[in-house]
């Protein structure tokens, strides 16, 4: 949540994605490419994922204008097997290749128990949560997988390889909202070595490295040509090494070492790959899902979990349905600007 | 590996294989079960996990004299939809429920591009990678999850709720065997707990609570009633919720709190389910997904991670193909004593 000391407007999600939407087509987006993008940018705001949110639309702009990126793509969606969807993104954003091939993903899991959406050649700016949660609204189970740029070191190598490799899943519950998480298989964000960096504090161990690949907990030092760590060690490096498989070996998208953006000043966005994996637990006869992960629910309770995966942003989402999404009111001043220039 | 002032002997895999069929069929098994079970046991000695290799002979006889599981139990495998195979374990040993529906999955992951194996009813006391990598060699992708019983206690909870529940992934290699990784998402193993007590040594921080919930690192306090945390805090508490969910609610499992064992003195073995998910990776058109891996396998050596994920167990295979299997005496000459035993 933004800090108390800023001077905060609030706006509507209806007037906040309109804003967006016309930013994104004013600089070179086409109106549904916009439209994706600003609906999943508002709502990334809307739940108090500030770093994944309205922050981001300077970057958009930026590898917008690079050349980089083609905001203006159509996905190619092609029905490869019956139960495995395929899109190319046609170096586009990674929504709107997922919106073009959702439902075909949706249709196969109801019909087969299970699914692939595999999707290539696509940008990936995001949070992954938005990707999985719209799943379990619809009673099915999503697990995603992206691979993004070369800034994480594998468990006892030395140089960067891997991305931040997020793994997103979603459940859904009967009578609440679903069970949502989405982790980073890197120690710590980019930008919170960032933070980090400006305000002079020493990052925990373990989660870095210089640029000779040795522990640092400096974070100049892994900002100057260092790494992020893997979480959990080796556990999280094969998770990574798991994510780079499925979201780019298995779907045809490059690794997160294997692009080169160096003749577009401005880039920053990966393009690389995605997996989704879509599964109806309501072919398993006799067992009722949905209540099942309430008895689960029940236990974490009783066992002393006050808050559930993805809770924390269901209580940002209803405050800012309430009182509308906060922004600091010059960064809404900016993006005013933003879609009055051309 | 066996420690150096053993005096060891060496056994070749047929042998050990016979001589733990021998056991466990004396002891109750059906001969199909004692043949599935003595071939994944003798195979995870073979590649040098010995936690989970002959080690475990007296805790299948245990659960086995005291009721709690059906050795003779024939699975129950269930065509549940064009991609999903269900498999009631009928309260036998998940290696021959796995086995009973290995083919139909295959079958459904190379038709239609992925495919679920779900199992419950099921008793799994072995390591996971076995159940991965044939899957690899038949150049398939495989990942596998595996609830057990409450001994992981939920990061920012008081009480153990999950179980160890490891995560597998299993994926195929261009002339060169599999990578396979099987990683539990407690951040230590149990035994490895008793072994520090045992030793008087103390637990790393984060590893352990005691029985009123508080962190603690003397292995007598955790097995006194405490738990273990999941490894990288709250990330691999998501993942082990997840684990439940896959493994327990979507196959009708019971969850690692779910079952009730007060009843069968002996019982080692947690009655829950076991979730795969396979996937043929050559549908993906004009995408070599072999060759891709091949590349990854690289850019992680040049990274500087010299050892890829399984292949420790490998080099130890290949040590014991030539050599024998290790295992100490005493332990063989016990082994021996079970099998002429009725």
């Amino acid at each position: 949540m933004p800090s108390p000391n800023h001077d905060l407007s609030h706006i509507s999600f209806d007037d906040l994605r309109g804003l967006l939407a016309s930013i994104l087509a004013r600089h070179g987006a086409s109106p549904q490419v916009a439209a994706i993008l600003a609906d999943n940018c508002a709502s990334v705001q809307r739940d108090g994922a500030e770093s994944h949110g309205t922050f981001r639309i300077p970057g958009y702009l930026a590898t917008m204008a690079s050349g980089w990126v083609d905001a203006a793509a159509v996905p190619l969606v092609t029905d490869a097997a019956p139960g495995f969807v395929s899109v190319d993104a046609r170096n586009g954003f990674a929504q709107p290749a997922l919106a073009a091939g959702r439902a075909l993903a949706v249709d196969k899991a109801r019909a087969n128990g299970i699914a692939l959406l595999a999707i290539h050649n696509s940008h990936h700016f995001s949070a992954l949560w938005p990707d999985v949660e719209p799943f379990a609204r619809d009673g099915l189970v999503a697990l995603a997988f992206v691979n993004s740029m070369a800034c994480v070191v594998p468990h006892g190598a030395r140089q960067a390889l891997f991305g931040t490799n997020p793994i997103a899943f979603a459940a859904p519950r009967a009578g609440a909202d679903p069970l949502v998480f989405d982790l980073a298989t890197s120690a710590m964000a980019h930008g919170d070595v960032q933070i980090a960096a400006r305000e002079g504090r020493l990052l925990p161990d373990g989660v870095g490295v210089d640029r000779h690949g040795q522990p640092t907990t400096a974070p100049a030092e892994l900002l100057d040509g260092g790494a992020l760590c893997t979480f959990g060690g080796h556990k999280g490096s094969a998770l990574a090494m798991m994510v780079e498989i499925l979201a780019a070996a298995l779907t045809g998208g490059n690794f997160s070492f294997g692009f080169d953006w160096s003749g577009h000043p401005g880039a920053q966005t990966p393009r690389t790959g995605q997996l989704l994996i879509v599964i109806d637990p309501s072919l398993q006869n006799g067992n009722n899902f949905a209540l099942r992960i309430e008895t689960l629910v029940e236990a974490m309770k009783q066992a002393g979990q006050e808050r559930q995966p993805g809770e924390r942003r269901y209580i940002q989402r209803a405050m800012s349905e309430r009182d509308g999404i906060p922004i600091p009111r010059a960064e809404l001043d900016r993006l005013r600007a933003l879609a009055a220039a051309t």
